[in-house]
């Protein structure tokens, strides 16, 4: 059942103790170019770099204790594996991350070094989700899912819920959409708790939910090409009915729009932030007239990046 | 004459409005590396992207009236040059920087966006100085010294008040040493109001501060090589018998060091940090023995990189 207002309460102080408050920040010299007040959430000064800690620990804390005995599973390469061997550690539960066998070492390192064990598979989606449903059936692990799931989608919506509460009046807030489980948190906090309206972001190159939203049928993504790496999912189901009731409109950038919000967020504000995070401020600058003068929140869902892969 | 406690006090008052209490920031996955708590005072996060805004912005404070209408003038390829437009706009008084015909258009342009007239010169010191000479002849300008000025050291200072007041009990603050300016207001601020031992860092390539302190005698730098920019300047003679007088010590490290630290930084802690920012936080991973346990604060000085330039 899509989360209720009650829920994100009780997710919000379930997950308190193992989450940062991340800052809200402001650039004088963005908000020129923009014409509005940007206010932006930053969670890539979130605990393992990411706004996937919050949905990751949620899911994990909302376990039974015979759940959490036998341990949690889950296949990302991505945010989402460190989120979980990190929120596991925390709440002293076994998590196994499978990994496919090109991810880049850095990143596995990463996972192991939250005290995760990693298991290998082919680089494909097939692979992951066989190797995955093994250790289930092996070790009676819950899988978890980084975005098509009411647990993470709370554990999201807390972002905003902190975001509302650290800024006063914001009219629009924007979130990129990969698999939607951001965008869906974002948009039930905002209904729940202001009358604050939610703009979706996609890359051009990875639009699915653009296209289920405009067509009103959930469309797969096929063969997606962005540099944002975050977005390169296809839109869950449980995700698409909430961005269908609660979000405003999507918006597409192309990625040298894309690139050029990323340098000038780098550039101006002195922050690492990851390809994924500049889609709403290209977004905005790209239809800076439909904001004009408006207070605009902006999810920043990250900052691991790999610096010896920048476009710049 | 060296500023004493009161003129810090009043210098903190006087630039209070031209600049940002900026923020200061921590990382576990780094104390658990050095084995120490460090405190960032983030002036990346400071009006221009450096510390430099408080010196200059106290230098213009403290003009006359007389002074104020005939403007000032300074000769800087970097942050000064930026910090001395800014400061002058706020101020509502003209500005003429003089830079090298070889610097980046993106550096002359950010001057030029502050409002400063842009003189350019040959890329010689000795041009730039007379350059300078001669605005200074011809207008009756205020020439402005980036480092080797106790006005500009008083404002240098405020951020290590900040940091003393942001913070408890610290045992140790580190900061790079370029021409001085910075170390001489953090050794002023760290003597006057707490017990706290300050150290300064320098390049191995640009040891012209670690030469002097170790020798007594004040030697010149000679063909600096060294990543971190804003280190490569001379030490001034106003500067040198503060550092002598209240700097506990001086380290050197290497270039790979440096770059190490930096890449630390902008991985583990999420912001965009200047190179010469790094040198603090490499001399302490050297000698991490030697500040066990300690409370540590740096003095992050800027986060104006060029991101088409980077080390990674």
């Amino acid at each position: 059942m899509i989360p209720d207002k009650e829920n994100l309460v009780k997710t919000s102080k379930r997950i308190h103790h193992l989450i940062h408050k991340t800052p809200v920040i402001s650039s004088k010299s963005i908000n020129k170019i923009v014409g509005a007040e940007l206010f932006f959430k930053c969670e890539n000064f979130q605990k393992m770099g990411a706004f996937k800690m919050r949905g990751a620990a949620n899911a994990i804390l909302k376990l039974s204790e015979t759940e959490k005995n036998k341990g949690v599973t889950t296949h990302s390469s991505g945010n989402f594996a460190q989120a979980v061997a990190l929120s596991s550690r925390m709440s002293n539960i076994n998590a196994t991350i499978v990994m496919p066998n090109n991810a880049p070492s850095v990143k596995k390192n990463a996972v192991i070094g939250y005290g995760a064990k990693v298991v290998d598979c082919q680089p494909t989606l097939e692979a992951r989700e066989k190797t995955a449903q093994e250790i289930v059936n092996k070790t009676g692990a819950t899988f978890l899912h980084p975005y098509n799931c009411y647990n993470v989608i709370s554990g999201n919506a807390t972002a905003t819920m902190e975001l509302l509460d650290q800024t006063t009046q914001l009219e629009t807030i924007f979130a990129p959409i990969g698999g939607g489980g951001l965008i869906s948190g974002t948009a039930l906090a905002a209904n729940y708790f202001s009358t604050t309206k939610v703009y979706g972001s996609e890359p051009k190159g990875a639009d699915d939910a653009y296209q289920s939203f405009k067509s009103g049928k959930l469309v797969p993504i096929t063969n997606p090409q962005t540099i944002a790496d975050g977005l390169r999912t296809s839109l869950g189901d449980k995700c698409f009915p909430i961005i269908q009731k609660y979000v405003e409109d999507i918006f597409t950038v192309e990625e040298h729009e894309i690139i050029g919000a990323l340098r000038l967020t780098w550039e101006r504000m002195k922050i690492i932030i990851e390809p994924s995070c500049a889609v709403p401020l290209a977004a905005i600058i790209k239809n800076k007239h439909l904001f004009k003068n408006q207070r605009i929140g902006i999810i920043i869902t990250g900052g691991n990046v790999d610096l010896a892969k920048l476009p710049f």
